[in-house]
């Protein structure tokens, strides 16, 4: 399944979502992560990151298609993407 | 076509892409936007970006797919859609 993953969380829990979501796709932008993920793998990252996040005051915003069809992408300006994501 | 745009800039240069951007997409997640275009649309607003941003600081990820399928959204935590957006 192809998953686009954004979140918006307090600073004071960025580190532990990036690290967290670091497992699980790549990060391609400030808050934003990219990548194919099975059922399982998504439903556990979804878990993880409801024991971090404040549901009162962060939004975490998941787009995923089951057909694992992708979407094209463009970017505009700099690439954020680090090679350390493939390393 | 579906569109998924994504912004990472300069402080300075927020206002005016959320500006911008609210003219062709809604507003989901602070930098977030989702929506419809059409092609001619879609490279009119990229033009428009091109414009406003920084090349060398700022970025801007556009997903797009041509064939018009939706990805599914999920949203873990508070939505941040505001019904402004539909008014």
């Amino acid at each position: 399944m192809y998953v686009i993953l954004i979140y918006d969380v307090g600073v004071k829990r960025v580190a532990k979502m990036l690290k967290l979501c670091r497992q699980y796709l790549c990060w391609i932008q400030n808050s934003v992560f990219e990548g194919e993920l099975s059922e399982v793998k998504l439903r556990e990252l979804e878990l993880r990151l409801n024991g971090i996040i404040d549901k009162n005051e962060d939004s975490v915003i998941i787009f995923s298609n089951q057909m694992g069809y992708h979407m094209s992408k463009e970017i505009l300006g700099k690439e954020r993407m680090s090679t350390d994501n493939f390393l």
